[in-house]
C-alpha cells in the first residue's frame, strides 16, 4: 500500500543533453514515479474534460494530472473532498496530483476581485458569492484536496504589464511565498502522504525582475520550482528568453515546472531550456474545437479537406482512438457536435502530448535531443 | 470472415414463458447473433451519444445498435458512407445495425414537411435545404448505409390523432410498404451481406386499425415485424393494450420490434406481451440530464441527497463506471456540466438496460419470468 508509506518527494536526474539544457529525470512521489520531461493533463474540476480516468491511465499514459483549486473549492467544495478522503479518492485517480493555487482563476474568471496584502477577495463566477483566498487558507485548501504537489499562492500578472506593477506584484508574491511556507510548516499532510510545495517565479517580461524572483525562489530550497506568468499573451521569443534566464538560476537538482505551457513547439523549446514539467488546457480545449496535434503536424479537422479522408487520425501515434477511427469520422462527429468527437479528439491530443514528452526523454537519454528537437519542432508545427 | 459469407437472417425461439407471452430467442444476422429480448442503443448520427464503440461492446455489451436514416442522410451524407464501405466501417462497429426509415425525424424535426402519396418533401433542420423521401429512395439510402435491418418507410401518426386521419395514414403506410418491398426486391444488398426489411404496424390507438394493420403486415411474411406509432404520448395502458392485440396477430416465429420504447417498466411489460426488440433514446438522453436507471430504482443524481453519497453508482449492476465511481462524484460532474458526467451516466444507463433485458431472457428460459417481472417492475420504477 503505497499510500500508507509517506515517501519524501525526490528528483533524480537520469541524463542531460550535451547540446542543450534538456534533462531527463524521475520525480518520486507517494503516488508513484513521474518520468520527466512530463506533460500534465489538466483536470480542472476533478475531470480531465471528456476523458475517463481509465483512458488517462491506459490510453494516454498520464503520470500526473492537475486539479484547479479555485474550481474544486467552489464545486464540489472542500467539505465533500475531505469526506471523500481527498481528490484522488473522489475522482478515482491513484497517481500524483498537482493543484494550482487558485490565483490564476481568481484573476481570470471571477468578478470584482480585490487584491490586498492579506489576500484576495473575489466573487464566484458561478453564483456571485463572495470568497477570500489568502496564502494561508489556500495552503489549507490544497492540503484538504490532497495534492501531492501544492503550488504557492501568487499573483499572475497579465501581459502587457507595467514595470512598476510587475515589481510590486513580484514582491507581494514573494511575501506570500514566505507565508505559504510558514503555513505548510505548521500544518500536517491531510491524508498520510507527503504534500510538497512548489514556489513560483514571477516578474512579467522583465529580465531583472525574473532573475531577482528566481534568486529568491531558489534560495527557499524547496523540492521543486515553478515559473508562472508566462504564456499569457507575450511573444514566444520573450517567453523563451525569460525561461532561459530563470532556468540558469533555478537549481538543476530540482524539477522545474513551466506553468500553462503550451503548444508542442513551446514544449520542445522549453525542454531544451531545462524545463521538466508542463501543463496546458490546449490539448483538451482545442480538441473540442476540432484542432488536432499529430505526429505529422496540426490538423483542423473541420476543414473540408478531411471530409472523405478515411485514413486513421494518426497511425504513427498508435492507440485506440488515433488508429481505430478515421479523420472523416472524427470530422463528422465534431461538425455534428457529437460528444464522442470531443472524447476522441481529447484522448488523441493528450496521447500525442504524452508521446511527445516521452520521445523527448528518450532522445535526451540517447544524447540526440538537440537535432531531434529541431526537426520535430518543424514537423509538429506544420499545418496540414 | 463473417462479412464475406452472407447469412440469411433467422430467428429461433429458445424458450417461451408459461405465464405470459414472453419469449427468448436468437436473431442470426451476417454481423452476428442477437439474443432476444434485446435493447438497441440509439446511435443517431453514427454515434451512441457520449459512448465509445469499445465501451458499447465491452462495458454495455450491446448486440445491435440503431442508426437514424434522416440524420445520416443529412450528415455525413450517403456519399461518404458509401465511400467508407457503409456505416459499420465508417464508425467502427462490426455487430448488427438497424436503421429507421427517417420518417419519424421528418415528422418531428424538419420544417415544412409535406406528405403526398409519392413521398414526403421536407426541409433540413440543419440548413433549411429541401429534400424528398419516398419509399423507394429510403430503401436505397438504407442499403447504402449498410443496415442489417432496414425499416419500412411509414407515416408515424402523432397522439392524439383523429380516427379518419389514422386510417388514411395507415392505408398510405401499407401502400408504401408494398413499394418498399418492390424496391428491395429489385435492388441488391450493397456490401455483400443480407439486408432485411421489417414492416411497421400503424393505426394509432384504434384497435380495429391496429388489428387490420397487423394482419396486413403479417401477410407480407417478412423476416421480422415492427410496431410504430406508440410511445408518442399516449397513456401506458393504451400502449400495452395495442401491443397485446398486435402481438396476438404478428407471427410468433418472427421477431417483434416495438419502436421507441421505453422506460424499464415499459420494456418489462412489453416483453411479457411478446415483444423481442426495443430501442429508445431515454437511457442516453436522460443520462445527460442526470436521470439514472439502476437495479434499485430511479435516481435524479442532481438532487441534494446524493451530494455526499460516496457509495458506487450501482454496485449490484457491476461494470467499470457503475462500481468505480460514486454517486457524489457523478452528481458533481453532472451539476458542473462536465462531459465526463454525460459519459459515465450514459454508459451506466445503457449497461442497466442491457442487463435488464438479459435478466429477463434468463428468467424466461428458467420459466420464472412472470413473477420476476412483477417484482422487477416495482423495483425499477421506484424513485430513490
Amino acid at each position: 500500500m503505497q499510500r500508507s508509506l509517506p515517501t519524501e518527494m525526490k528528483f533524480s536526474l537520469t541524463a542531460t543533453d550535451p547540446n542543450s539544457s534538456a534533462r531527463a529525470g524521475v520525480v518520486q512521489t507517494s503516488h508513484g514515479e513521474i518520468e520527466t520531461p512530463i506533460f500534465m493533463p489538466v483536470g480542472t474540476a476533478g475531470s480531465v474534460k471528456a476523458v475517463h480516468q481509465r483512458e488517462l491511465e491506459n490510453d494516454i499514459k498520464a503520470e500526473i494530472i492537475l486539479g484547479n483549486t479555485y474550481h474544486l473549492y467552489l464545486r464540489p467544495s472542500i467539505d465533500i473532498l475531505e469526506t471523500a478522503g481527498g481528490l484522488h479518492k473522489f475522482i478515482g485517480w491513484n497517481k500524483p496530483i498537482l493543484t494550482d493555487s487558485g490565483g490564476y482563476q481568481v484573476y481570470s474568471l471571477s468578478e470584482n476581485r480585490k487584491i490586498i496584502e492579506s489576500g484576495v477577495t473575489f466573487k464566484s463566477h458561478i453564483d456571485g458569492s463572495t470568497h477570500f483566498f489568502s496564502p494561508e487558507n489556500v495552503m489549507d485548501i490544497q492540503r484538504s484536496i490532497g495534492a501531492d504537489i501544492i503550488m504557492a499562492f501568487d499573483e499572475c500578472t497579465p501581459y502587457p504589464c507595467e514595470y512598476s506593477y510587475a515589481k510590486e506584484s513580484m514582491v507581494l508574491t514573494h511575501q506570500w511565498l514566505t507565508r505559504c511556507m510558514a503555513r505548510l510548516n505548521e500544518t500536517e499532510p491531510r491524508y498520510g502522504y507527503e504534500q510538497t510545495l512548489f514556489p513560483i517565479v514571477q516578474g512579467s517580461v522583465y529580465s531583472d525582475l525574473r532573475e531577482q524572483s528566481a534568486e529568491f525562489v531558489a534560495a527557499q530550497n524547496l523540492k521543486g520550482n515553478a515559473i508562472g506568468g508566462l504564456s499569457v499573451g507575450e511573444p514566444h521569443d520573450i517567453m523563451y528568453e525569460m525561461t532561459e534566464k530563470i532556468c540558469r538560476i533555478l537549481p538543476s537538482d530540482k524539477p522545474r515546472y513551466l506553468m500553462g505551457v503550451g503548444t508542442p513547439e513551446n514544449i520542445l523549446e522549453c525542454i531544451a531550456l531545462g524545463i521538466d514539467m508542463f501543463d496546458c488546457v490546449m490539448p483538451t480545449r482545442n480538441a473540442r474545437n476540432g484542432m488536432l496535434f499529430t505526429t505529422q503536424g496540426i490538423i483542423n479537422i473541420r476543414n473540408e479537406k478531411w471530409k472523405t479522408d478515411l485514413s486513421p487520425i494518426d497511425s504513427a501515434l498508435g492507440g485506440y482512438v488515433s488508429t481505430f477511427h478515421s479523420k472523416a469520422y472524427l470530422r463528422h462527429l465534431i461538425i455534428n457536435k457529437e460528444i464522442l468527437g470531443a472524447q476522441i479528439a481529447s484522448i488523441h491530443n493528450l496521447t500525442f502530448y504524452l508521446w511527445l514528452v516521452r520521445q523527448a526523454r528518450n532522445e535526451i537519454i540517447k544524447g540526440t535531443f538537440r537535432t531531434w528537437k529541431d526537426e520535430m519542432v518543424k514537423k509538429v508545427s506544420a499545418r496540414l
